[in-house]
């Protein structure tokens, strides 16, 4: 983003203004529009109110823009849209159609992280740096040409992969497929969201975790769906809860993240994984599994996956790359029957006409690679060290305030905080202190908890981080003593 | 796919059962799912059909699958799914949701072309390989390492990407933006699904071209608008019909490719251009110019875009990489004011959490490298070329059957046929004698046309594939003489 240059002969008010005339004449800011408030962009270009309050009334001036009071500062209907012109009212447009916007706070989070870099991030749910395989993907990058055409891939995906991905998931989960069974998707995201829009109808009603991550992806609530919650133990779900919902709710699909679940860790009981599958035979019932983690599994035994372990075919299957390589690769992948998977490929083809084939590429050469279990190795040792880091530190730090479960795998702790606190006070102290993290009730009707990835922020950030979010929670407890 | 082994001990029913059976077992037909016509997997086995019946016969004395008269071959429910098991009804769950399948005539191209790699293909609207500047990417991708994190993009898209845009539509395309203004999206595609997902309701009118590319998306059914139809003639459409059908219908957005339209090739008039932005800004209307073709013109100088000439700004600019570099690269953009752009991220996000970072920063580099200029020459050069090597062999073999304008960019002929033929016979006739196209019906009303791509096959198919498209009209002719 632009900033005003402190080392010119301009002033920084008269540079602000020229920078918003241009973004203003070049329809970034249509006629009408509104533009950001005085503090927030102060806030964006690091400057004073003072300044942005300056090159405000110098536009105001020239009659490019107008405000009022209460209702912010807008482009100039006048100067850029002489009647009888009339600019669309996009901001309608932008109102209309059938998705919701995404979360609040996750909205915020976003927010807070774009403007400043130095925040110490236990929100986003992904690797840090050092842990993604960049080297090795550079190195394949740079050994493998691309001999054929990088046309339009297969609607499916790109055929390498799918023969790869049926490799590994033979080796790796103990899963037998097909390379016709695998749809590969834009992340796990992508398969969820084809799951919703094209298997279910508005209307519908399905189970899922509570806690869970489900409850942050309003693209449930997008699709129309009734959502009924299956809470979520130290052992999963509980299978019975299943038949009640669907006793009472005809409920069409269940989804579940069973393998180190997000936010909770927890792992479903083997025991249930058996009764899950009987319930979802006797009722005829669809199991979306979500497993991004399995293979983090901190003792190097991963949690073998419903789907290897499903007679007859009620699993569809959901895997990733992004919780184990590089959530910027976007690979992810489908198990499902050839029905479903030409179904969901054909609706992708409206969507985005498949993925580019150079990620995917890259994907199947790492997989095949001699770097892949090196790496995982790699991974599960730093994100063990990293857990270790945080929980040393939330003892330290924390103490009687907090209680947890120690996650064997995955990226994530769940974390109660026992005193009294407002979720949003909490949240705006600690980002004001440099630290962010996600407020529990994203992930459901649980309150009173946080969840801190650990894997995201730097060995020496976790430490520190856990210090500026106590100083948080001092402040924003509801009874303080 | 996997192909029976002839030089196997086995014989070739013996190998089909067994694979059919472990596909069976893997889940990719599940208990009570219909297989393949015998026909059917015969054409993509490369076997006779009686080879394929011996293999069904097989599995059927094994009790595996079931066959009924008029209903198929199934997979066996007894020994598959043994009650009181049932697995999901996945067929039912493949017709639910709300996308539209692809049309029939769509999905019968991509299954020949799919089946038969040796097809002459004037279906597929994309550049042949040796168009794509595959050297170059290679190049590019061995050149330069990644040193930033892999991680999740930002949601508008890789920011070097959108600064490299920036230049590149001031440039080329006349259009001054900025960054902030720009989203990234999986080519043209995307763009399109955004706008019509979120900013349009179901039940919103809007126009859009006839003939146009646009029918053959389902995308706009399934979003639940109500299409309206601008006729396009050598000029392009009318500004005036815009009008009336703002009176009559209320249509809410108007969508535009005006440059080397597809199919027809028009290019829409500079007076009517004018005109077209007069009755948007007089209705408050927006305009959405999809513009991929541009750059191929083969006189060296594009029309100018509408957004270049927006002074208000009613339109939504749509670019992509597809047409002319590699539609493998799967980039797009979308040029929109800030607060558009921000919701469509933001819906993006939900869809499939952004594009591989990857193909973006191939883009950006190949954009800004010494590679792009000469680039585009020698694709123009290639594509003047073909499309003379087409009307050639138009004139030798079709003379008075035909009749068409010769398009001046772009990649399409747009070929009205003389004789009366049934379209669905044509296509039929051309696959069996080795040639596909796209039935012009396929973009609107307009009946009797043929669209022939020209940049998709090599040079030295383009005459045999007209004889050959020559052989399949004789044949297909309702009045034969």
């Amino acid at each position: 983003m632009w900033k005003p240059d402190r080392l010119s002969d301009q002033t920084l008010f008269q540079q602000i203004a020229d920078d918003l005339e241009r973004r203003i004449s070049y329809g970034e800011f249509p006629a009408g529009s509104l533009l950001p408030s005085e503090r927030k962009l102060a806030e964006q270009l690091g400057v004073n109110r003072s300044t942005v309050i300056q090159a405000y009334a110098e536009l105001r001036a020239h009659g490019i823009i107008e405000s009022r009071s209460g209702s912010g500062t807008r482009v100039s209907k006048y100067k850029w849209g002489a009647t009888p012109k009339h600019t669309p009212n996009w901001h309608r447009y932008a109102e209309g159609g059938n998705f919701l916007p995404n979360l609040p706070f996750l909205r915020r989070i976003r927010e807070a992280l774009g403007h400043n870099q130095t925040l110490i991030d236990f929100a986003s749910g992904e690797l840090a740096g050092d842990l993604s395989p960049v080297e090795e993907i550079n190195l394949l990058m740079s050994e493998h040409e691309y001999t054929s055409y990088l046309g339009y891939d297969n609607p499916q995906g790109y055929i390498p992969l799918r023969q790869a991905l049926v490799a590994y998931l033979k080796q790796y989960r103990g899963i037998q497929t097909t390379e016709e069974s695998i749809l590969i998707t834009s992340g796990s995201q992508q398969s969820l969201y084809l799951i919703t829009q094209c298997l279910l109808s508005p209307g519908d009603a399905v189970a899922i975790e509570d806690p869970s991550y489900c409850y942050s992806l309003p693209m449930f609530q997008s699709a129309g769906l009734r959502l009924f919650r299956l809470p979520v133990d130290d052992k999963g779900v509980r299978p019975d809860d299943i038949r009640s919902l669907y006793k009472k709710h005809r409920i069409k699909m269940v989804f579940i993240n069973p393998n180190f679940q997000n936010p909770t860790g927890a792992v479903l009981d083997a025991e249930r994984r058996k009764e899950l599958l009987d319930v979802a035979s006797e009722l005829g019932l669809p199991i979306v599994e979500d497993d991004p983690f399995s293979l983090t599994a901190y003792d190097g035994v991963p949690p073998k996956p419903l789907k290897s372990i499903d007679p007859i075919g009620s699993v569809l299957y959901i895997g990733s790359f992004s919780k184990i390589a590089a959530s910027g690769l976007r690979i992810g992948w489908m198990v499902a029957p050839h029905s479903v998977v030409e179904r969901l490929a054909d609706a992708r083809q409206q969507m985005d006409f498949g993925l580019s084939v150079i990620p995917q590429r890259v994907a199947a050469q790492f997989l095949k690679s001699a770097y892949f279990v090196p790496h995982l190795e790699r991974l599960r040792m730093h994100l063990l060290y990293k857990r270790d880091l945080l929980i040393e530190a939330l003892h330290k730090e924390l103490h009687e305030l907090v209680s947890f479960t120690v996650p064997q795998g995955g990226l994530h702790l769940w974390c109660k905080i026992i005193p009294e606190v407002n979720d949003n006070k909490l949240l705006e102290e600690a980002i004001r202190r440099g630290v962010i993290f996600v407020p529990g009730s994203v992930y459901g009707s649980e309150s009173g908890y946080v969840r801190f990835t650990y894997a995201r922020a730097r060995a020496d950030e976790i430490g520190p981080g856990i210090s500026k979010f106590s100083a948080a929670l001092q402040e924003a407890r509801v009874n303080k003593y």
